[in-house]
């Protein structure tokens, strides 16, 4: 089979590979429907984590299932299955506690730029769809299989409630399925941080109702502005980086919640701050599995339309320039078509 | 009147001061029935936090009013009241969100060790009990003005639910109290981490059901062996040190909450690793107003005895000696008669 491995910063190659054999009766092979770029595999692009030596890339999936290991009795070959970019027993003490991207026995997946792929744990992982979805619902379930299940944790983890006030840091995928989850959770204000003109739209279409251009302690200042000078009831950080974390920070109230789900690189958050501000805060990632039946339904019945974060469609033998747009913001995010 | 006032690391001392006064319309005084001697007081005794000028000390206080201010109506001169170190108008948007410890006109208390105290915010800070209450549960009321209140938070911030498992790091009064907190909120297992015999007593005698004496991470690893492996659901941490954060943060399974109430002093929390810890995390000054009509109530019906955690009662005039006490551990709390 043919799938993206990374060699260095700048350097991803679409290469025959082995393909996947189940390894583990817990394990199945899946064939891949589609995959897509996530905006973390731009770290290693950009060389802002390191790449010690070439390896496969891709975290995303959905598609048909291949081959089952012989413990595997929750899904069969020829149905189509969403998974999670974390795979999960769902039965270990942190799965039955609803929190399966913490699972014991969990292995994140890693290799799903590919045609074919091996999906751990599959018996836990794995949710097949009652029937074959119509290929437009495609790129929805796969968004529901990482960005659109982060920000459904993302809204609530920073605990969205009806009527209540959302900012949204982050105007990459993520976070315009973050003000998708908002708007589903209820909240009467979602306010969305970006300054890119197509992001902007996209957000106001998934139910932003104002936008914010301005960043760090500026767009603090007008989050206050618009919330009574006390801050927000909820922020969601979709970004990871020090900066757009302590602009979250700021941006909530006291007694408010901030729910970050941008892997965070170099974030250290100072203690005695953090205690003043009297904000509550979690993080981490998303426990998929939890929301993928709900989040699946609501695709399915047309409720949510998160796909729309693909703004660009490839063959998957094409994955590099997938990259490159995503880093140049040329696209929100790149689908790949096998 | 008389009061303390800290000159000095290892130096306060018992002076002749003015008499407090009403300065905004705002403020009441009130004749102190008693006050104590805080863990946070021994920061500056300890030399930990800079004492660049003398100063008077204590934010702990019951009374008696003495006089009002023309804009306060909710107490009368005569009455008995308790209230809050941190002062409260409990009219402005945080205190309507129940975060009056954060009042956009708090003032904290800093003169309570004195015979008169001035008292800011009294309309909206201070809670009259409907008679006078007997001697006896002064040392109650008093607690409930600041450590109970904090306990409270610490387990209410940490998400104590019934059945479920909390661990409190710390054994000073805080922590004291925070082990009655998770009792009233329905912890089934509660784990005070202490190792000072006195202490221990007087958290099983307050509800918790083991005691751990490691420290640091051989207390994680007691921890993890006491809750299958993942953690405790809830972590009261109640000291605010670095090692105490860790120990707290590192003692909550996935999913699990800390509430931190010690103030915190040099803590950095790492962002990735609380990212990948799935911890919730909150503190600050407890906004006790919240929760003093309750907390009232249950001491003074007798359901819990805070009041305990004093176990050296000295005139107010040897408050140096109190703090000495505290200092050595010969005393977990000390109470100050005028």
């Amino acid at each position: 089979m043919r799938g993206a491995v990374i060699h260095a910063p700048g350097d991803v190659r679409f290469e025959t590979l082995d393909d996947p054999q189940i390894l583990k009766p817990t394990d199945a092979i899946i064939r891949t429907a589609v995959t897509c770029v996530c905006g973390s595999d731009l770290w290693p692009w950009r060389g802002l984590d390191a790449t010690e030596a070439a390896h496969p890339m891709g975290h995303e999936y959905v598609g048909f299932v291949e081959e089952v290991g012989a413990e595997v009795t929750a899904v069969r070959p020829g149905q189509f299955v969403v998974g999670s970019f974390a795979t999960s027993d769902n039965t270990c003490a942190n799965c039955r506690n609803g929190w399966q991207s913490n699972c014991l026995n969990r292995e994140f997946m890693s290799t799903c730029q590919a045609e074919y792929v091996r999906v751990p744990n599959a018996q836990g992982t794995l949710v097949a769809t009652d029937e074959h979805p119509a290929e437009e619902s495609w790129p929805g379930l796969l968004a529901v299989s990482d960005v659109m299940g982060t920000g459904w944790y993302a809204a609530d983890a920073a605990e969205v409630r009806p009527g209540s006030t959302a900012v949204v840091v982050g105007d990459g995928a993520v976070g315009l399925c973050a003000v998708i989850a908002a708007k589903e959770m209820g909240a009467e204000r979602i306010i969305a941080m970006s300054r890119h003109e197509s992001r902007q739209r996209l957000a106001l279409e998934f139910g932003a109702t104002d936008i914010v251009t301005e960043r760090g302690e500026d767009g603090v200042a007008r989050i206050k502005e618009m919330t009574g000078g006390i801050g927000a009831d909820s922020v969601l950080e979709c970004v990871g980086t020090a900066q757009a974390t302590q602009q979250a920070l700021h941006s909530a109230r006291p007694g408010g919640y901030v729910g970050f789900v941008g892997v965070p690189h170099e974030v250290a958050i100072d203690g005695k701050e953090l205690f003043f501000s009297h904000v509550g805060l979690r993080g981490g990632p998303a426990p998929v599995r939890r929301y993928l039946p709900d989040l699946i339904g609501r695709v399915l019945t047309g409720r949510i339309n998160p796909g729309k974060v693909f703004d660009l469609t490839l063959p998957l033998a094409q994955v590099a320039e997938g990259y490159q747009a995503m880093d140049e913001r040329r696209a929100i995010k790149t689908l790949l078509k096998p």
